[in-house]
């Protein structure tokens, strides 16, 4: 079950002005369940997208560089669900092109003002005739108040629909974001995978929207891991559609383009904190911090070693204070002159270790109490620097192992 | 359970002239269970070994590799199960002189003379003074056909007792090699964790054993993880013993090195294998071979990306074909330049992926046919040089969550 996550109510999410959903089942994997999304953008909108750094990537992802690249003014996003098309060569690389054209066709713009995005199982066709016979169905549907529908769409094997909104005042102005994401497992990010979508009504040139869209990931969906896998389709994208009344931001030292980065930032926690809580077979949500070290590099290769450990994961799944075994994780991170003499270890308020070894105040009893929660802080501090590094994990579990391995049936 | 694993048998385990070991129980952990080791060494033995990289290290660990610095004469090993000491602080490093000098004492030896190990949980106080208690015990058992209860004495979560013996024809004389190990999680190798001994009765120079264990431990234990933690007490040690009628080894350029080296990997290989074998919770065994790539690193990081992943672990647990993990794992594994489109990927003799995709040729039936197996090999074709690497490792089970759960009740 999640982990303290409630799905979102259809009216705490806003609409957006200027952005259209629509969905319908295409019978992809399943029948019956509502598979396909088209999003729909005002012809003035501007799009920033993040993309899976993975070799193997997905035909839609390179299918949606290339159209990127033209320069073209985006028009709309197609995803589908229960098919990644992901390691099908070009085959997959002809359907992810022809589930555009046959967008355009229908909205009447070119295929180039189109960007696919596909999840699900990879090295699979992907079945091209299902997908275009449900478009008609998605145009149908298209709507602006239709977001919580749009991310119970994405779903895989998330639980939880994923979805936010928040508004800020902008030079006196009211500026509405609004954001889904799913993703569950393959999760580093991974399983063909974590997809993210958020919309705001703010004007913002396309450079200066890039480098909000690339901030905001660093902060939150580069900071999360479920199994250290990650996957072939990871897409984060950010829609600007210049639709509220406030000015248009361009300058990246501007107020307003802090204020703004600030907010497109904490809805993008908001959502990736989401997937860890939502993460497969997920029983405990873990917050590691490292600080005090040299440099963020080293903050963050300790907070990853210590969130993928499996012997950690199940520890915590066990709610057994087995915390040797994050001093082993510490250990073997690869920080190369890293003296263990002068960091601690705190589990929540809970001083573990100290002085390369356990911490003469600590209890069993205390270390279990922590345990027990479902939110629990580990925070490791290096003592030697000012720089820090925030991670968030969720714990290993039977339900993972029992959900990928029967992901396909 | 282990996966096409027996155990020795102990008359097929040959002695090593030189070398004596006694058992006993301390109750170290619990009662009834022999839990410590000790190895005693004729004066001319030379010694050589490899100690885990991890910078939180057991005290044990530290003070192997001060008495090594001594230079002096290495006469014993005492090893113990049930503790680590590691993550213990001045106090652990006090704890493992204080079991040297009371080994020294019963040996009359000095306590530089005297290499101690721990394996066991981490970050809990030794209990020094039933180990020392136990130490009578073992010395009164002393003899040299006790390899199949040392390697009994040694284990942990292993199910299975780890030992291997080996004889080879050196320049006409009869050379005996004898191991043992245990390990069966956290290794990476890891839980504090992977412990090894070997003995021969040839006569080997010390900088040239020191050689021959590094080139034995890349060859073997380097290639396998089970979960991809590393431990705070990994040790493989080479005893040379000088017993047998064979020439003294010098130079590492002879034939006589390359015949001896040969044979003390081969016999690492069983003993890391078996290891995997072994792996909590393991039903599958699997080598993951990455060939023609442009050098053994490279091909290295990506088997152990497939090695690593909890995806494809639990994919072949459930004996699931669910391939397309395997080339997300390729994509991610952090090769910049790799063109996945000249690479292909097989299942045992089954062709799964080229050009980038699933190959035209590949059926379904015969992912399943080699999934079913409980040994699968891995095989995947870079095509861009003439470098390869081989990794050993295990699926992720139930079992394994279970185990690692409950590993301290």
């Amino acid at each position: 079950m999640p982990v303290n996550l409630s799905p979102p109510l259809a009216n705490a999410l806003l609409p957006i002005k200027g952005v259209s959903l629509g969905i319908a089942e295409a019978h992809i994997k399943k029948p019956n369940r509502k598979d396909l999304l088209l999003i729909k953008l005002n012809p003035q909108a501007t799009v920033a997208g993040v993309f899976t750094q993975n070799k193997f990537c997905a035909a839609p992802v390179m299918v949606a560089l290339e159209h990127l690249a033209t320069n073209a003014t985006i028009r709309a996003f197609i995803i589908n669900t229960g098919n990644a098309n992901a390691g099908t060569g070009e085959r997959g690389m002809i359907a992810a092109r022809a589930t555009c054209a046959e967008v355009a066709a229908l909205l009447d713009c070119e295929a180039t003002q189109v960007l696919p995005f596909s999840t699900g199982v990879i090295m699979e066709p992907l079945p091209l005739a299902k997908l275009v016979a449900g478009l008609p169905g998605c145009v149908a549907d298209l709507r602006e108040d239709n977001w919580l529908n749009a991310a119970t769409a994405i779903m895989t094997t998330d639980i939880v629909a994923k979805a936010v909104s928040r508004q800020i005042t902008l030079g006196g102005k009211i500026i509405t974001i609004t954001g889904i994401a799913k993703g569950s497992g393959m999760i580093h990010p991974n399983m063909a995978t974590m997809l993210g979508y958020i919309a705001t009504d703010a004007n913002v040139a396309q450079p200066a929207l890039q480098a909000m869209v690339t901030n905001a990931c660093n902060a939150s969906f580069n900071c999360i891991t479920v199994d250290g896998d990650t996957s072939t389709n990871d897409a984060l994208m950010l829609i600007a559609t210049g639709m509220s009344d406030a000015e248009i931001i361009g300058d990246m030292h501007s107020a307003e383009f802090q204020q703004l980065q600030a907010a497109i930032t904490e809805v993008s926690v908001v959502l990736a904190q989401a997937i860890v809580r939502d993460g497969e077979g997920a029983t405990k949500f873990m917050t590691i911090d490292v600080v005090a070290g040299k440099n963020e590099a080293e903050c963050k290769q300790i907070a990853y070693a210590i969130a993928r450990s499996p012997l950690i994961k199940t520890a915590f799944f066990a709610s057994d204070p087995n915390l040797g075994r994050i001093l082993a994780a510490i250990g073997y991170a690869g920080i190369d002159d890293l003296d263990v003499q002068r960091l601690k270890v705190y589990l929540d308020d809970v001083l573990v270790a100290e002085n390369g070894g356990r911490a003469p105040s600590y209890q069993e009893t205390d270390g279990q109490r922590v345990m027990q929660q479902s939110d629990i802080t580990v925070r490791v501090e290096l003592n030697r620097g000012a720089a820090a590094a925030t991670v968030w994990t969720c714990d290993f579990s039977y339900d993972y192992v029992k959900i990928n391995a029967s992901y396909r049936s």
